[in-house]
């Protein structure tokens, strides 16, 4: 079997999420149906990170198995004929047949982008959350700060099951201002559902001088979602890259 | 008369271009709907520039006259409530009576952006015309360099009858290039309609070798529509700024 792997990116606003759904177009959907069409295999694709509905992809990470003999390139080419303007194939290559787009990967870059102005931009509708108050930006990094490493995140995650526990690591993240658009930057191994959404609705709660950039770390402790800021909308959250430790598998 | 000008921002995308039409969603038709409905007059409104179906306006200026004594602040923050998000009133002021939105503009600024890349970012669709053939940049703009000026431009405009005659003076332009967007500015007191797209579409042939740069002025001086390259699609054009010799009425 050959293993396939697909860096996609795609418009979040477009599909009802990454995961395969029975009626609804999904990005999974989509490409399974149409990588099993062109290659004539029931193929299965893995995805690095299930994004939730709305939520965009710059460089997603898939990949699948086929007994097909069609070359990488041909692949792309017919995939991008066969897909929707919305989704596209950016790179697709042949990889060892143990590669697994999420359980190798080793890390993934999110940004979640914030007009920050009293007027919404009508060109950004569908790409960034509009949030028209005043922010201190030195208390939202304050803020953020407290979130750095090894936490058990579950005041931040949608609340219900979870599998896999409710610990994650947050390796890294920053802010960036180019007035008014904020930019929210994190990176880690792993996030639970709607953790990033929930991060920045709270920060910008912080930063609207709401909450205190201390109370952050009770609401770690605390372990209930209903602690945490409000969870902000999908659109204007992107996956950026997935690292892998094989930097030939990386996005770009 | 109060006579009171807006500085407004729309998706192009969402409407059927500036000017009022019966059956379709236009900007005019939108503006002039809206303010008569919160002002009670019946209010004309006159826009800069008539964009074209699909053109997009950063920063367009319109002016209406009213006998209304609604403060401009009101007037914004009513119409904003009032009008689709794809349509926004970034600014309301007041000016003298005998301010003309489009007899007292000196000049206008358009951008058209072009995304040159093999594969199109689906975040772009509405917003650059997909061009993937690589592009010589320093022909482009020799070619660009025969432009500037007065001229006849009736090569350059959708062919028709033509309000004003087809002499036109391109003041400023130039090409700036961010790997892969490409981006084109003009600047000039007045442009035919599709004259923008005319010559982007015309130079990106320059650019791709299908035509040389010197033909240009061979093309100007036919005088003939059909000798210019082809009409490239509205939604990668912006009106960026409308000028004014009083620097108040300017857009930013």
């Amino acid at each position: 079997m050959r293993n396939i792997l697909l860096e996609i990116s795609y418009l979040g606003t477009a599909f009802y999420g990454f995961q395969k759904q029975r009626y609804h177009p999904t990005v999974q959907g989509l490409l399974e149906e149409k990588i099993s069409f062109l290659l004539g295999d029931e193929v299965k694709v893995v995805g690095a990170g299930r994004t939730d509905r709305g939520v965009h992809a710059c460089a997603q990470i898939c990949n699948f198995t086929t007994q097909s003999e069609m070359s990488v390139e041909e692949i792309k080419n017919a995939l991008n004929a066969l897909l929707p303007p919305e989704l596209r194939v950016l790179k697709a290559l042949e990889v060892v047949e143990r590669f697994h787009a999420r359980l190798h990967a080793r890390s993934k870059i999110y940004a979640y982008f914030v007009w920050n102005e009293e007027i919404m931009s009508p060109f950004l509708l569908d790409f960034a959350y509009h949030f028209p108050y005043p922010l201190d930006l030195a208390k939202m990094e304050s803020g953020l700060s407290f979130l750095l490493g090894e936490h058990d995140f579950r005041s931040f995650a949608k609340a219900g099951t979870y599998r896999g526990g409710t610990v994650r690591c947050l390796g890294r993240a920053k802010i960036t201002l180019r007035t008014p658009l904020l930019c929210f930057i994190f990176e880690g191994s792993g996030f639970l559902q709607h953790m990033i959404r929930v991060i920045v609705g709270t920060l910008l709660e912080i930063g609207r001088g709401k909450l205190n950039a201390r109370t952050l770390e009770g609401i770690l402790t605390q372990k209930d979602r209903r602690f945490a800021g409000p969870t902000v909308p999908p659109w204007g959250l992107y996956l950026v890259k997935v690292l892998y430790d094989n930097p030939r598998h990386s996005s770009t």
